[in-house]
């Protein structure tokens, strides 16, 4: 029996108001949930990394609301690696260590290329981005200097988040999409599981910035224009273009078999002179490139979540999503783009729950809880397979084999399997994802005569091309 | 200009009559092909290991000479795990070691379940196959007791084959189909290359028939009449139904950190007793599974071709399959099936090289080597990759995580990477292998108006439904 239209308003808060976040309440918004975000900064966290999306989960953005993707593009995307020749974006693999040709000391072997299709990668900065996301969204969700502390359940089944500054907020649901040091997660798995937090690596990475003129004296114009990941021993160099043209990102990721001695300090000064040693005998262009790193450059430990893996990604109505349910090393540069498929999953099953509560068939938490154990359903093995394939390819790219001549020819035929990874993150087909997310909701509430309600894949369907009219209540 | 008749007949020498060059000698003797197969053995060796085809394989087969997919069926095979309730073929990871229900400690978890479609499966006995394979094949095609000493180009460009026994014998090309421990292998790489050689996987394989009401009665109905993989710290079970559901074929693998000591001696006598210490504390099914082996149960050393692969799979008219090519360890259980994608590729080629000599356009060197290029490009990255992912394959089945209560969420993940490393394997398409196959030697000989040849495609299409009535030439 419909309850009065008061009864079915979904309040959802989100928890951090990063790209997953805020990607995630543009959809809601114009889909007539009541949305908030609660983020512990000041405003939005500029963090000046560069960061890349495929194709693919641009086209998720378009999905969830199409002034997504058009707030990516406003923001300054632009292909990572584009070919003159070719329309498509690869990822090149070369030789960063071995095989220089005799006539050759500069030469480097290409290895494997990886075709990611027309467009196939875009890279950003993270700051840019938010930005113009920022402009996508009704201007009362997000709330900063809302730092979570705990969440509590209400006798009337609402949660009640509580923030350090002894304020408090209630929604039906809380989705924590509060980065890898996430306290939602903190929450739900306890202090005291390993779980609640991310662990080292054993990777750390130095990045610099060189000017395009500089990085073409020293890798040549097609190296320095296009994306590149030199592999050798130990370690591996990756480099694209960014800001126009007019300079290379480089990041170098190196090989660290000790423990980091502090995880709550990640970042910690760096220097060249240790690069320096790292790359001594790899080829003369590498050597020359960490000549324009700085001479104090920062040093990131990478973490990640592959350790101890979140058991589930919900607990009743609060639920886990983007790096805070599975935070990845970077290898794949996908880390993101896999958020951005669970918001796209969360967003079609929230439409669905509003359905639900139309026909009066469930309480707000019991379709809420349906919903989330669909999500976790959905995403948890794809996106835990993401944080083990991203270190798994770190480590190949960093076989010992690379340094020693005989083992050359095996080390080598780790690209076919690279190849494998990368297109099962690329040429994901979320249009199957969203028709299974329905399918499996409907299972919870099946319609009298048996059949299930396909409404959630067209409506889904009809907001990649149209822009909805409808209004965030607040 | 065609030359006469004589000039394009096609002499092919096969090295080893197992199964690999029995198919493609099959193929071959039904297309005017002059083949002749050169087995060491006194007759077909009797090795009575069960081995299974994916029905991927059994198509190749089919492509190749649809009699040798009857021979196959002849000679008993059957599906190695099948559901009554289920047309389709699965194969079973559990649990072996952990997560009992304290409501009943002979429960173990299914954790994945990897679907290989209707048939997926068929086992057979390899003795029983290469018995009723040599039913296909022209009487005198095979000559036995012929153990490859070398092989010397001669003026004409034909080779030379020299066997132990002091007689020699010529062809146009040789093909090694000469399993793990090739001497055609070794002949390419010579004899101080590690690359000629199999290496130790650090896997030993134990192995039992145990009658079926045994089974049962320690496993269950349901587990002992279908294939199921048990994994746990440093070891995995596998076991499947065999000689019509009379027994249970038993292989448990154990990993281990020494070296193997001689090379030449593979097969050693084991002890039950060493697999009771090991299997100590698994699963109770299992520890009373164990009890069915035989006290002094054969142990056998698991080689592969990993550690040194093979730099390139022809020299010019001389080419290595199967095995000899690229010998996997038993993970995938597939070893045999990637051999007969080879055969299939080779079997492709040699038709288009007839085509090509009938056209007088290239000398049978020529063209001899231009196929064999082509077949290097198309089959080694894909066979290597199996021999890699067989190696990974096991250690996820052996991760130390299986015995820490902390990692078991974390081991888990990685059946997620077991189904599509498997699914790679059993949903190829062998069409487009052919097709490709057909395209890239075409541009070697490409016709006066620039267009490609592609009866090849024709050909082997029609050979699918149709049987040849050729006879070979000998």
């Amino acid at each position: 029996m419909p309850g009065v239209i008061e009864d079915n308003t979904i309040e959802i808060a989100i928890v951090g108001g990063g790209i997953i976040g805020l990607c995630l309440a543009a959809g809601l918004a114009k889909q007539d949930v009541t949305v908030k975000v609660y983020e512990q900064a000041r405003g939005f966290r500029e963090i000046g990394a560069g960061m890349a999306f495929t194709a693919n989960a641009i086209r998720c953005m378009g999905l969830i609301n199409p002034e997504i993707a058009i707030a990516l593009r406003s923001g300054g995307s632009v292909a990572t690696s584009l070919d003159k020749d070719d329309p498509n974006d690869y990822l090149r693999w070369i030789d960063g260590y071995n095989q220089r040709r005799e006539d050759d000391p500069y030469y480097q072997k290409l290895m494997f290329k990886a075709n990611a299709g027309p467009s196939g990668f875009e890279g950003t900065r993270r700051d840019q981005f938010l930005e113009a996301l920022a402009k996508v969204i009704p201007g009362d969700i997000v709330e900063f200097r809302k730092r979570l502390d705990t969440i509590d359940e209400k006798d009337d089944g609402k949660l009640q988040l509580n923030f350090e500054d002894g304020t408090s907020a209630e929604a039906n649901a809380v989705i924590g999409c509060d980065g890898i040091k996430s306290r939602v997660r903190e929450l739900l798995f306890g202090a005291n599981d390993p779980a609640s937090y991310p662990h080292y690596t054993h990777k750390v990475a130095y990045r610099a910035l060189v000017p395009m003129d500089k990085a073409i004296e020293v890798l040549g114009e097609y190296k320095a224009q296009n994306q590149h990941t030199h592999v050798g021993p130990h370690a591996h160099i990756i480099h694209y273009p960014v800001a126009n043209q007019t300079l290379i990102n480089v990041t170098a990721f190196v090989s660290d078999p000790n423990e980091w001695p502090d995880d709550k300090i990640t970042v910690v000064p760096g220097f060249r002179k240790d690069l320096e040693t790292v790359f001594a005998g790899w080829n003369p262009c590498l050597t020359a490139l960490i000549k324009h790193f700085p001479e104090q450059p920062e040093k990131w430990a990478v973490f990640d979540t592959w350790d101890y893996p979140a058991p589930y990604y919900n607990k009743g109505t609060i639920c886990l999503a983007g790096d805070a349910a599975h935070a990845s090393s970077p290898h794949h540069g996908a880390g993101a783009c896999c958020g951005i498929e669970d918001a796209l999953c969360l967003f079609t099953l929230i439409k669905k729950v509003k359905t639900t509560l139309q026909k009066g068939i469930a309480t707000k938490k019991e379709a809420l809880t349906s919903a989330f154990e669909v999500y976790d359903g959905m995403r948890r093995t794809r996106s835990q397979w993401l944080v083990n394939s991203s270190r798994r390819v770190c480590d190949l790219f960093h076989q010992p084999e690379w340094g020693d001549e005989r083992k050359w020819i095996k080390a080598e035929t780790c690209f076919e399997e690279i190849g494998d990874r990368s297109y099962k993150i690329w040429y994901f087909n979320h249009n199957d994802m969203v028709e299974k997310t329905v399918q499996a909701y409907d299972k919870k509430y099946p319609t009298k005569d048996g059949a299930h309600e396909n409404d959630g894949v067209t409506e889904t369907k009809s907001t990649a091309t149209t822009v909805s009219v409808a209004v965030a209540v607040n």
